[in-house]
């Protein structure tokens, strides 16, 4: 029975080399295609929404894959994660249309950028999040994100080796957050002893599509405006030139997450 | 400057053969006696308040150290964090009366243990709680706990090897919760597109002092009672039993966390 089916998955990234396959190397792709094959006939392709660099996590990756197998989405979504690695899961299956492709018919797609923003970064975060001990100013940070909202040209925001030649997109949402763990929650970060000195701030960003490194460019710019390097508005600047030269660094990878993917 | 430190410390127990010093094995007290070491004259020797097991984390283990050391404390703590590697953190140091013995003195500990409830472990979720499938009945475990409280022997919760002679102890607080995650702090779980199907339940334990794997083997026989295959009340004939054998299974390390230790 040849089918369309799309894969909700989480991952840690941590020790895979991205989604996508490589030679001799550990990606989600191989992983996902290597589990699939043994509940199909025929060979089978998944396709992601979003192709994950090396370290980037997922909480809700969206793969099509079209497979010729007669399980039911039960059954395959229990062999999988019975099979799969333990840094990989299947969070849901569902049957899609024939020719369904789940990077192309994406609408938008929402990453997270998580930043440990306390003097030591608590060893259960360290997977996680990007330590910058120095405090950050939220509202300057919030400022800075605002002036990316909307279609504009993310040039400045590339990183060599992107391939594409339009590098303008549309980004609908743009902000920081402080992250309200309660008191509870705290608890899986192992942090009852420090005091209060700890913040968790999280980037949030929905857009059309995004370049190469695009978010990570981003949280690297706005963070040197949260340690009062730059002012928000330079950021606009920053856009305007459309060189990558005059950006931030570009944040590592294990502050980030793609979160969801709208269709 | 001859003094007695003590230092509150967070560490990731995954990649760690527990607390005590071992030949050839990588555990918490030597990372942290080395690290130290450089910054002090002569040898010195690091008692913990709770000797975790491989695999077991720490949220506030308390450690005493006497110190030929002339190092402000600020300056020990930053230069302690530089130094150690990403898993084991410093979150607070503090002068102590000579003499002083984070184990001897310590007056209470707390242990947390957390059970991810669901039928799927999500990848971030992996290192910090035990995964237990099928749907488990919270009040039947918190009326089994309940018959823990107060002074008893505990022989029946044991493990094989403990050394001690005494089995009584006294547990002040004994209790499971559901974590209230809030709906922002899920991100970290890599869970949007779940449904609401995950509860993190976590088993709080206060006493006055722990057989070897006694929280763990306590968690394994309350698990049994949450999945239905015993009563709340079978656990107060298991604790007169004063045998092993009668007790349910070892719960895994890896979902148990020292807390915190009280003075």
């Amino acid at each position: 029975m040849s089918r369309v089916l799309t894969l909700t998955l989480a991952y840690d990234g941590t020790d895979f080399s991205g989604w996508q396959r490589q030679l001799e190397r550990r990606t989600v792709q191989a992983v996902i295609e290597d589990a699939l094959r043994p509940m199909a006939s025929g060979d089978l392709t998944a396709i992601a929404a979003g192709r994950t660099d090396a370290g980037v996590h997922a909480a809700g990756q969206v793969v099509s894959v079209a497979i010729d197998s007669a399980l039911s989405i039960e059954t395959l979504q229990r062999a999988l994660n019975a099979t799969l690695p333990p840094d990989v899961r299947v969070l849901a299956i569902a049957e899609a249309p024939t020719g369904f492709d789940a990077r192309r018919a994406a609408r938008v797609k929402t990453y997270h950028y998580a930043v440990w923003n306390a003097p030591a970064l608590p060893p259960h975060a360290r997977r996680l999040t990007w330590h910058v001990a120095p405090p950050l100013d939220l509202d300057a940070m919030n400022r800075a994100a605002a002036h990316l909202v909307g279609r504009h040209d993310f040039a400045a925001f590339q990183s060599a080796g992107g391939t594409v030649t339009r590098t303008t997109r549309h980004l609908a949402s743009s902000v920081w957050r402080e992250v309200d763990w309660g008191t509870d929650a705290l608890g899986v970060f192992g942090l009852p002893a420090d005091g209060n000195q700890s913040r968790l701030l999280r980037y949030e960003v929905t857009g059309s599509g995004f370049l190469r490194h695009m978010v990570r460019s981003i949280v690297g710019t706005l963070v040197e405006v949260g340690l009062g390097r730059w002012s928000p508005d330079d950021v606009v600047a920053v856009l305007a030139s459309c060189d990558r030269a005059r950006a931030g660094p570009t944040a590592p990878p294990h502050g980030l997450t793609l979160w969801r993917v709208d269709y």
